[in-house]
């Protein structure tokens, strides 16, 4: 479904530009991620659907392609880290799906995931480095650019959350055709900005193992084969957001737009609440990924004052 | 602008009928009001406008007539009661508001904006005993009949907030022109049921003082002069909900759609997940009227499960 673009006049004047975000959490099933899942699981030629497809995700890809699968009518297997949000987990099982727990710090998923597609001769779905997967999410850019238009507004730049690419490459494809004027960054937590540093090698570099972000959606290590050199080619650069930044940008969520954004969704916005990125003067569009987090990590975010301090307004 | 209709997969396979949300949270000043309040300002004669606005209000209304005024150019001064939640007094004041606080258990408001009124020589603006008003609130029904023929559905049921009557007459005045097999609810909170007594009574019945209810937002003692007789001759009934099955739904909004609801705002939608309306195998629309809620309340309420329980379902 098409998804709002929203603004408020209030954060506007505070930040002295224009903001607009898209709020993909009131996609179907919580993120952007149900837009290339459909995509892919629609290319599947009848004949095949009946073996079902395979996915591993943190969470959002998870909900997406098995939501997918339960309208197209085929079976899906989701492999999930064992630590990812416990409503994303009860979700994929609600949407239908069979769910195979591994260790995030000790498994390679891929190696699971490719084990179980080549005894099921199902189809994998790969969460960001697959034409028809970056295709579905560059919707998103399509929509942007027409919704943007609508609204009288002239949008500058896009900022966009990044973990493997596929949706910043998705987009800023999009746009390069619909609004070639438009700037594109990808927005990574710290300790994952694979993309900002491959973009500076001008070559694919992973970041070392270790790192933690409360952003579980965003963990991937290394952009991906197909979205880096998309990426490399239309990109303007990536933006590095630390995890307090990103609280303060949930709880701006809440109190300016009303919406839910769960850590990777909130980046974007936290790159310009935090000066990561300088608004002022310009219009800028931050994509709001998805809304899937627990109430207790919701809950905490609302600590922190929204951006900047509400009271201090008064 | 026209907020969108959402829905929930998930949601409506537990509820085993099919829920649609008209998510007025994510309108202008983050409630419905500013639908009524522009509609009602706009009508003002050039000459007049000059003078301002002036309007009593627990906060929705405020923020809706300040917005509206800032977008028209006018001076607008709102008499808030002093246990408003803050978020709703700082946000007035921000939309360029001038505010005058009152005491919402000993002071008689409409004489303190009276006098105001009379000294200015400005209008007021009633929160929802105007015929402007109430057609500025229609506007929602006209949206929701379109939206929903738009996505196949075909609603038996819409469920509205009632407080002053204001938003339900609106509502059910476009859907009786546009959707006349429809029929309308009114969901009042306990202690505020006065368009409940009232219907059963065939009279304006005011509610015993003293009540308390967490939805700020429906505070309301006796239906309108003007609304009444049009929710009289409309409406099905009027459902009564406690703040236990607020809390409750608000949390459910938070987890199946990803948006932030009000207390008051979260009611309708209560109405269904409580019980007190039973929409198994129907088709229903819940009206979820705004989301200007301070932090630490919504906290409070992400402490409950969202329903039913998210955890009994994994």
């Amino acid at each position: 479904m098409t998804t709002p673009l929203l603004e408020s006049a209030l954060l506007n004047e505070r930040l002295g530009g224009r903001l607009l975000l898209k709020a993909e959490m009131l996609q179907r099933t919580g993120s952007f991620k149900f837009r290339g899942a459909f995509n892919r699981l629609s290319r599947i030629p009848a004949r095949q659907r009946k073996r079902g497809v395979v996915a591993f995700s943190s969470g959002n890809h998870a909900q997406g392609v098995a939501e997918a699968a339960r309208l197209l009518d085929m079976p899906a297997l989701i492999v999930m880290p064992s630590d990812a949000p416990k409503s994303k987990m009860e979700n994929t099982r609600a949407y239908g799906a069979e769910v195979v727990l591994y260790d995030r710090y000790k498994e390679d998923r891929e190696a699971i995931a490719g084990d179980i597609v080549e005894k099921r001769r199902a189809v994998l779905v790969p969460p960001f480095d697959d034409e028809f997967v970056i295709a579905g999410q560059g919707t998103i850019g399509i929509e942007l650019a027409r919704q943007a238009m609508e609204i009288g507004a002239d949008v500058d730049v896009v900022l966009v959350p990044c973990s493997g690419g596929g949706l910043v490459a998705g987009i800023a494809t999009a746009l390069a055709d619909a609004a070639p004027r438009v700037e594109v960054y990808a927005v990574e937590p710290m300790g994952f900005d694979d993309t900002a540093r491959s973009l500076a090698a001008g070559e694919r570099q992973a970041v070392a193992p270790g790192g933690r972000s409360i952003c579980d959606s965003l963990l991937v290590s290394s952009p991906g084969a197909l979205t880096f050199p998309i990426n490399r080619k239309l990109l303007k650069g990536s933006l590095v957001v630390g995890d307090e930044a990103v609280l303060t940008a949930m709880a701006t969520a809440f109190s300016f737009f009303k919406v839910v954004a769960e850590p990777g969704g909130a980046i974007a916005l936290a790159a310009v609440l935090s000066g990561a990125f300088k608004l002022a003067g310009r219009t800028v569009a931050v994509i709001a990924s998805g809304g899937n987090v627990d109430a207790s990590l919701f809950a905490t975010a609302l600590e922190r004052s929204a951006w900047p301090s509400v009271t201090s307004q008064a």
